[in-house]
This record gives structure tokens, sequence and C-alpha cells, in this order.
């Protein structure tokens, strides 16, 4: 309800009559748009005492707005303003136009964002997604995540875990993350060298916000990661691009790069490259370390998807092996967890951590600490272990299947790669089929495919998007691939 | 488990023996700490499988290790390697020191961020934690809200729900909260020129990225909200300080300001201020919109505590007064909800809106749709409303009581005035009172005192607490007041 108490203004020396000032003040309200039409006022009991009037001083107010054909009365409901008003335009000011005026670029000083090419979700039941790379909601734990955090939320020491998660997150989820990672993947690290973060999203935004700064000069591979690519653009740096190939990033055009400019930065996705899914190989790894401790250049490993490994041949992360501290180690519990529930985590030397931590209260004060401490507990018990095993094995049927159908239906028209991992395949599509086209006609058909797309502007070349499999049962494998294949006939 | 079959490096033209190679490399990846002392290595017959070999060949490797002493047998368990090594000291490199060296500034161009003033939070229970302001949780409709979450994550919906988080928060939560702000606060506002974020705070961070660049000039109160302060720093703006008294900002000064200097932005929290809880007049507030309206300067409205009311004379924001779409408004439904879950809004001209739904992709790729759902839900059916009402009377006589309190026992040493709405109050601590002093005093006798804090530097002219009364049952009002009052005694 609005605060009629403060917006009926009734001066006591006027020289109207009170219910008249009233129904005046309503009337320059309902005018102004700040009572909608169609909205019930107070009846006029309480609205008496919302002003301190006499009841009656109410009932002639809104007879005076009957009349005037503001407002009409519906038996048993009360007094309502009438949804066709006669004078709705405002008289003095316009605060429903208030957001309506466009901006120009001296409000936006910087790199002005590039609108979401998302396509729309149709809320239908019978038509299928095919999504970025997403784990398959049933196989997420979220009833063991639930019932942990519905425990703690009545645990006597839920005050001193709310207290406690300003300071990079949940400390029980520092150290359980810390063992998770040195067990999984030889990371070596102590909890004063982690910080939680919403997502790797959130780890990538907040390592560039602290490395670089307007003119930097930075390396991406080409394809890449469309939305980091997007926060160094924002950041004013000066990106290089490199070529990759089926064993990653290409070190020798690197090498070159360092030599001839002054780098400052390589971010990187070594494991399941987005969107190629190409892993990097061990010998350019090994090329890629010596030229850290030669060049002394940041890298911001992006290891998002370590975890959905098939071949059970796992690399180690490149931060495992030395490099004096210049490897920001980033990953994400997102896919392993409960859906939307998003949550990440950031590894770097312990200045840079302070910082970090600083700088995420800034962002976002602190994250879900109750849904961190339940992940811990899971991590703890080694129930986060069992469930990718476990999931691993469903994706990687997913996969195969996927790629059967793909090669046999779309062979012609498509070129891939089965990933070792993952949970999506880069598919490009041939020049004959612009990918543009391909989407709209899907979506016709009722096939949404939502992954990240290469088909404009310098990307045009690529031709290619993420398929995400690992979401989709066998049955809207089989549906997807046939609706794709009728899309391309 | 590490990826042993990685790890393991075992070369055909070797002219060491695959077993010596074997336990070469295990030897060396336990000097270079990427196995753990105490960690058990995998079964013979596990790692036989693993990297391919024969199992009596890794039994003669382990023997290798166990008559070197790097690992030991315990009955029944496996081969564990020894807790103290006799060499652990790396020889070619040294993973376990990658992080600890200091950074320079060169590597943080910018304002380096102050690392935080929090004070630890004991663990144990017969402690009093007096918070910066935050709700009850027992008052909380944790309950219903988890209910409602539950409740989506069956629907047949839910995938779509996934899918369109996207675009600035769920749309249902979009619409939700506009008929929320326009019923409440006559903000006479449609869904496109709303977004959801992770709280105040990310709004804050969001507006002030998208319209502040290095040098601009912008103006906060004295004292003013240190975080929004921070990010203002980080933004590169020059910050210009004006007064503030019982009526809010001195808009007189203001006026100054905007006369002599080019000011693109004033950071505002009109009801009850952070942290003096003090609310900016109706007379203030006129004067302030013909401002914007002559010099044309963005503000940002923090308004994050507008629904805690206790008189029920609410003023409207300043963003429902005819402003030409110069204020962005902010607001949150982190304190009315679920204890630590965070959601947030901002308002503003369409096309900043859309500008920062692109720039929240990129910090945190999308919020808890689900919890948004579950929320709009809560908002539709009035629970939401009924909510704030039933929580606010109890709000308001532990106000009371604490004022009362406070009054009786620390009148000689404090400064204060009862607010009208808020979860805190603002305490100044008279000069011979150091608040430093009196904050570790309290420490030492149960009594933690985390709310925002101003007396270093600048601030120490302050001297002030914020003391969060609203999450204190009445016997911990007592206690807390009673610790305070043995402290500056």
């Amino acid at each position: 309800m609005l605060p009629y108490q403060t917006l009926v203004v009734i001066e006591e020396k006027s020289d109207l009559s009170v219910y008249r000032q009233i129904a005046n003040s309503l009337i320059s309200l309902i005018q102004q748009g700040k009572i909608a039409p169609g909205t019930f006022l107070p009846g006029t009991r309480q609205m008496a005492g919302l002003i301190h009037v006499h009841r009656n001083t109410i009932i002639n107010a809104y007879n005076e707005l009957l009349v005037q054909n503001w407002i009409e009365t519906l038996p048993r409901k009360g007094y309502r303003v009438i949804l066709e008003l006669p004078l709705v335009k405002p008289r003095s000011f316009r605060p429903g136009t208030n957001y309506d005026e466009s901006l120009n670029d001296n409000d936006f000083p910087r790199h002005r964002l590039p609108q979401s090419g998302l396509p729309d979700i149709p809320s239908h039941i019978d038509r299928i997604i095919v999504n970025d790379g997403l784990p398959d909601i049933d196989l997420m734990p979220f009833k063991e995540i639930m019932k942990e955090y519905r425990m703690l939320v009545k645990s006597p020491e839920l005050e001193t875990i709310l207290a406690s998660g300003d300071n990079g997150g949940s400390v029980k989820l520092k150290n359980a993350t810390c063992r998770f990672l040195n067990n999984s993947r030889g990371l070596n690290i102590t909890p004063d060298k982690i910080m939680l973060t919403r997502g790797a999203q959130m780890a990538i935004f907040i390592a560039v916000g602290l490395l670089v700064s307007p003119g930097d000069e930075i390396v991406l591979s080409d394809p890449d990661y469309i939305m980091a690519g997007e926060i160094f653009k924002r950041a004013g740096a000066v990106i290089h691009r490199i070529t990759a190939d089926d064993d990653g990033i290409n070190i020798d055009e690197l090498e070159q790069l360092l030599s001839r400019k002054n780098i400052k930065l390589l971010y990187l996705v070594p494991h399941h490259h987005h969107p190629t899914t190409v892993t990097l190989s061990i010998g350019r790894r090994a090329k890629l370390l010596s030229l850290v401790n030669r060049f002394k250049f940041w890298i911001i490993e992006d290891d998002f998807d370590y975890d959905y490994q098939f071949k059970n041949k796992p690399i180690l992360p490149l931060a495992s092996g030395w490099h004096g501290g210049k490897i920001i180690y980033i990953g994400s519990f997102t896919k392993l967890l409960a859906p939307s529930f998003r949550l990440g985590y950031l590894v770097g030397p312990v200045d840079l951590i302070k910082q970090a931590i600083a700088y995420r209260r800034l962002i976002d004060t602190r994250g879900d600490v109750i849904m961190e401490e339940a992940l811990a507990i899971l991590i703890d018990t080694g129930r986060l272990d069992r469930h990718i095993k476990r999931s691993n094995k469903t994706y990687e049927s997913r996969c195969e299947l996927a790629c059967r159908l793909i090669s046999e239906s779309l062979g012609h028209a498509v070129q891939f790669k089965k990933p070792d991992g993952g949970l999506a395949i880069w598919l490009k599509f041939n020049e004959c089929y612009p990918l543009a086209k391909i989407i709209s006609k899907a979506a016709a058909a009722g096939l949404v495919l939502a992954g990240s797309a290469y088909h404009i502007g310098e990307d045009k070349k690529h031709n290619g998007i993420r398929f995400g499999f690992a979401s989709l049962s066998e049955d809207e494998l089989y549906k997807a691939v046939a609706i794709l294949k009728q899309v391309i006939a």
C-alpha cells in the first residue's frame, strides 16, 4: 500500500475544506500515475485512521472522486480507481516517462557492451533446448546438498557461520577446496591462497580487475571464451589473438609475441577449451611453463571443466608446475552442484588473494555461506568425488551417442572432434550452412540451439556452435539430431 | 586421487627398467610435494591398471620405495607415504612456494584496496554479536521460501526457468518487483527498467562501473557508506564530501558544489542513511529534485532499508518524483528473505538497464533463478508484505528497548537519536572513549561489536559505530548494554 499518510497533504490554514484537499491530493496522485488505474483505495475507516481525520471526511472525499469519475465502487470490494481515466496525462510533471529518455556516449564513457545474442527460450514443453554444456539437473546432488543446508540452518553455529563469510568465503569450504585441489590436481596450496567466488566468471572478472590496466597487452586464442574477451575489452586491454589446433594454442606464436611485445597476461582454458573443447598437450604445457619462467607474464588458467574427464587420463593443471606464482588458477563447482547455485574459486599469491577478497566485497558483499558450508560437508565425506565419477559415466555414454548420431546424420555438413571430457561438442558447420539461418530454422522446428555461437563479425569464419550434450537424454539426442538433419536438408 | 596415469612417465627406450622408472617418478612426485606426506598410494592392482603394467612391476616399484624409506606399509590399509620425509626439499623446482612471493605496485596498477577491519567472530556460543543491522534469522520466512523452491525444482517448467535467468533475472520476479515498487513507493515503472542483482552492493558497483570514469567528480556525505566510497575510489573518481545533520545532507552545500564544479553524480542513502540512520526531510527532497532538473547530474539513490519503517510514515523515494531519468534507484530483498541469500535490484533508464544486464553477465553469469522465482511467488501472494509488517512490529519494540537501555546506562558516554526505521542505531561515543579501545575491551568481555565502525583516519572524528539491535532478543539487548556499561566504566 502507498504511504497515504505522507502523500495526502492537508494544510490547516487552507481556504479549501479538508475533504476537498484530500480529494485533490488523491486526484493529483492518480494523474501522476502514482496511484495506478485499477488500484483499490483503502477503505474509508482505514484511510481515516491513516491520515487522522473523521471517517465522514473521507466518505465526502471519496464521493467527490466518484462524482468526478476518478473512482468507482465495487460491491463488497470497495473503491477502485477506474481503468480508463478521463485525463491520465500528468500535468506539471511526468514520472511515468522518467526513464524513457535515451542516453548518449557521454553517459557511458567506456567500451559499450554488446547486447545479448541469447535466443528466447519458448516455454512449451515439447521443445528441446541444447545448451552451452550444462550438467543434467536430474544427476545433480540437489537433495543431498539441501539436506545439509537445512541441518545447518537449524544448527546452533548458524550465527557464527553467517558472520564468517566476509573473508573470502566459508572457512570450512576454503579448507575443503584446498584438499580437493591438492588431491585431484596436485596444486599443493594452503587456504590463504584461495578465495571463493560466484563461479569462474566472477573469478576472471576479479583477476582482470586487479591486474589489467587500460593499454595493457594481453593474449587470447582465436576463437576464445567470449565472456572473457568482453572483460578484457572493458578493462581497456590491447588484445592479441593467437591460433590454436588440436593440441591447443600455438606456443610458438605466443613466444614470438612475448619477444616482440610487452605482454602482461595470457588467458587460457587448457582443459576442454571454450568453445573448441581442445586440451593443451603435455609438450606444449612444458614449453608454456618455461616461457612463464623466462618472460614473467601472468597466466589466468581457467579450468572450469576439469572434473568432467571421460578417459580418466587428466593432465595436471599448469598451476601445479613451477611458475613462481604467476598462474592464477580458476575453477568452478557450479556444474557439480544444485541447479542455479553458483560457486567457484580463485587460487593465487597471498598478496593477490587479499586484494581479491577486498575487491569481491565491493562487488557482492558475500556468498551464500550456508550453501558453501553444505558443499564443504559433501567434499569432506567423499560424496562429491563419488558424484563426479558417477555422472562422468553417464556423460561419456551421451557423448559417444551424440558423436555417432552427428557423424551419421550431419557428417557432410559439420566438422567436429569427439571431446575427451567436458559437457559439449564444438560443431563447425561448413560455409554453405550459415549458422544464423540454422539457429532460426531449428527454433521454428522446436530445437533451441542455446550454446555459445560464433558467427558474428570476426567470429563469422568459425561458423561454429557449442552443442551441450550432457543434459539431453538419449531420446532427446535422437530428436535433436533428427531436427538438425531436417534443417540442413 | 591424483591422475597417476599421466604423472608416472614410462619411456620404452629408456635404459632404466620399467619398475625403476615408476619408482623414480613417484619419488619425484613426493619430492615436489604433489604426493603429500601421509597419502595412501593406490593398491598394487589398481596402480597396475592405471598405468597399464603388470602388477608385479608395481610390487617391485613399491618395494624400491619401501627400501629407500619413502613409503611404509600399514597392515590392511596399504602403502602410505611416510610422514617425516628423508628429503622433502624439492630439487629442481619448488611448487610448494609458487604463491609465496609478494607482489609489487606494478602488479596492482590501481587504487589498492584496504584490508578488512572485520573483527574475528569467536565460535563459542555464550558471546553476543552486535552486527551492522541485520534482521533476525528466526523471523525470516525461510521455510516458506524453501517450500516454494522445492516445488519449483520438481516443476516441469524448471528447464525453462533455468534458461531464462540471463537477461537481468527471472522474468516473473522482475514483474513482481515492479508491482511491489509501484505499490509501495509510487515509482510507476515497467519491467524493462529493472535489473535484478545480488543485493544493493552489486547494484552500486554496476551503476558506478557504467557511469563513472577516472577523474569524474562525485559527491558523498561525511560520514557515508564505506563500501560505496571504496567503489568510487577504485573507479578513480574525485570525491567531494558534504556535511549532514538531522534532516539529512546539506542541500545548500550541494548546490554550491554544483555551481562551482562539474559534478557527475551524487550517491545518497535518503532513508535511514548508512551509517547515521538519518532520513532526508521532505523539504530537502523537493529542493534536491529541483537541483537535479537544473544541473542534470546523476543520483544513485540507495534505498536498501526502505521496507523497515516503524512510524508507518514513509516518504516516497526521490525516484518517484520527476527527474528525467537521472536517478538510479537501488534496493534490496536480502534483509527480507532467507539468511545468506542475496538479492537486490537496480532501476534506471532502459538504455542503462540494457548495459547493466550485459555488464552483470561479465561479473556473475546469472543469479539463483529458482530462488528468484520463489520470491516472486511470495510477493504475488502477499506473503512478503505480511512478513514485512509482522517483523516491523518486533523490530520497533526492540528499537525502543535498545534506545531506553542505552540512554539509561550509556547516556553520559554516547550521543544517538532513536531511528524511525531500519535495523541499527548510530552510536557516537564521546571523545574520551576511543572506539578502538571499546571494541577490543568489549570483545574480551564476550561482546563482539561487528557493525561498521568509523574511527580510523578521516573517520576518527566520528568515533561512531552501528549498533544492530534487530537480531538481538530482549535478553541479549540487556546483556549487550550491560557489558558496554561495564567497558566504559
